[in-house]
């Protein structure tokens, strides 16, 4: 009963090229539409060019083969990963200079970087951020025979992952340049903690002290005749602050690709209108309305992330309307005094309140252009670790 | 560099009956105690045959096929899902008494009902809660020459999803007797609203006159000539209060098979300690200790779920130890004044906040007894709509 090709794509394979069938679609739904995901990578693509600064996107955001290929084909000279399942992911589909920003540690983890590292051809590098890490995967590089790039972390404030200080950070990249497994190839230093700061001034100046302080760091280990060839940072929410620091070589913006509610209060600041469009959405429909005041959807925590602002409702429901959760399976979506009742069955898409978890709850992208269903992108890394 | 064993299992499948492999796991990866599963669905079973009322237990929690079978092998009647996805995946696996808890309303939705109900040979039932969705389902199995199995449902207080009063419901109920597609089975009333109340005597008084007003109805329907031969409902919130008023004929419990943090807090009010067994955890690990007064783990909002009570450390760590989230990759375990810090790379095990949205961010339970992974059980329905 269920076709090798719903098997694959899901439940909508067959929709894919009729007209109207964004509005047919069996939800809950991931839609992208691809003309706003491609003029968002255009636009940072531009923007990096502009300030002098290459991109490394973070697929973090998207986990999906066929968005890095076109942040790479707009330029960008490689891909981020949180993870190394995300990174096994990329390297499989042939991403270029795939990076992980977070350390891999345990003995399982450095086995499969290891044999990760010996399969690809286009590039790779992991953070270090710990003497005994760095010695664990100086070790397998030696043993394998094969040398793994590393860029030492820098905690930026954040105290999430990363060196604590300067005589920590250049005690390890003097470690990291003495290594004979590893490769030193530089500094990671991502800001996570200001990204969402509401107030552009006062991101702009945070943001612009702790590069301030990176830059000094990375000046003197030059004095001390240790080259820094790649300095790695930035997030979504300070793409156009820091260049700024001349210190960055490569931005990790991720999130800028689709937008969500989050990134929105955010870049909104201070400007007539943020730089990047929403192209991502949940299309959910109405599943019952026996209530008054509102009507209950299709689209739970199952669907959306919990960690953020609430969903906000792009379409198919009364202007003022609003998403609260009503459980794992199940939306409330809240009518204004007076308004219609969407009908049994109506198709509603919601803005992602944080789009990085909230693809990581769906297997499929259902690409969009105008009313019509053109694509279906797997997650090919959704839940990969 | 993947295996295929590696692609259908994870990275862990080569762990599995080696001794020491719980604390060797490629993390964050979910475990599951099998003893402590097998005695909580004992008990559960015990509880339903010494109250007289029949098991149907929820799969939304566990949405595995080898934890259904279990269940089924304990004595249960069938199974519920909370999706149709869920329920395509119980059906194909062989799983009797599949009864779908939540209604099913576009025409993409039930051409996927009618197609299952056509495929199903072991019982497959569907929540109704509105006469227009009533017709589309009886047109459906006209279509399909094959009835289809509707419990109408009732909102029971909590307003989700239900016939809002008791007109509405008889009136519909009177539609499913008299419509030709579909057979008319019973009535489901699910109190999701009263689940976690923790007070027990607030918790039983409430769910006791919800209970009670469903009980008159039935009655009514009765001295009508409707036989209602299936009342479903109760939650592990209320497991041991809902047989008390003698309506219910069966029990939807999802939960109890894990226990959570949230499900700990309610039931272990009024009581020594609560009647399940906590056994469901996240191994998580060590990744960095920069930081002084916490490390950070590989365990974040990508697998825990975030709509309910933190999660909360179980072993691994000194004792007054407390987990915080730390983005959507990293945890902040946080260490009592003084306390020593766990080494790079140590395993962390933590109880799930909320077991049924933490469930769905894995594909493998990681099946332990003692220190060894004697299994792994894929989440054959995760992520299925």
């Amino acid at each position: 009963m269920i076709s090798a090709m719903a098997a694959t794509l899901g439940p909508n394979a067959g929709l894919v090229g009729k007209p109207g069938s964004r509005f047919a679609l069996d939800t809950p739904a991931l839609l992208l539409e691809r003309d706003a995901l491609d003029r968002n990578i255009a636009v940072m693509a531009a923007h990096a060019l502009a300030a002098g600064v290459a991109l490394r996107p973070h697929a973090k955001t998207h986990k999906s083969l066929r968005i890095a290929e076109r942040q790479i084909a707009a330029g960008a000279l490689g891909i981020c990963c949180a993870t190394l399942g995300e990174a096994e992911v990329m390297v499989a589909g042939g991403v270029p200079g795939v990076h992980i920003t977070s350390p891999q540690v345990t003995p399982a983890k450095i086995a499969r970087l290891a044999a990760l590292n010996a399969a690809s051809h286009r590039g790779l590098s992991v953070v270090v951020d710990h003497p005994a890490n760095l010695a664990a995967l100086d070790l397998a590089a030696q043993q394998a025979e094969r040398p793994i790039d590393v860029l030492v972390d820098f905690s930026a404030g954040q105290g999430r992952t990363g060196c604590a200080d300067e005589a920590d950070l250049t005690a390890l990249v003097r470690a990291a340049v003495a290594a004979s497994g590893v490769a030193f190839r530089g500094i990671q230093s991502y800001s996570g903690n200001l990204q969402h700061i509401p107030d552009r001034a006062e991101r702009r100046a945070k943001a612009l002290a702790q590069l301030e302080r990176l830059r000094g760091i990375v000046r003197r280990l030059g004095e001390a005749g240790i080259k820094v060839p790649i300095v790695s940072g930035a997030g979504t929410g300070t793409f156009d602050i820091d260049p700024e620091s001349r210190v960055l070589t490569e931005l990790q913006v991720g999130s800028y690709v689709f937008m969500d509610v989050q990134y929105h209060q955010a870049l909104a600041d201070g400007r007539n209108a943020p730089p990047f469009e929403t192209a991502l959405f949940v299309a959910t429909s109405v599943v019952s309305i026996n209530a008054t005041g509102y009507v209950t959807t299709d689209g739970g925590l199952k669907c959306f992330a919990t960690d953020g602002p609430l969903p906000e409702v792009a379409s198919g429901a009364p202007p003022g309307s609003r998403y609260e959760f009503f459980g794992d399976e199940h939306g409330k979506l809240v009518l204004p005094t007076g308004a219609l009742r969407p009908a049994l069955g109506a198709t509603i898409e919601c803005v992602t309140p944080h789009c990085d978890p909230t693809v990581n709850l769906h297997d499929f992208y259902h690409v969009v252009r105008g009313d019509t269903l053109v694509d279906i992108w797997p997650v090919e890394a959704r839940g990969k670790r």
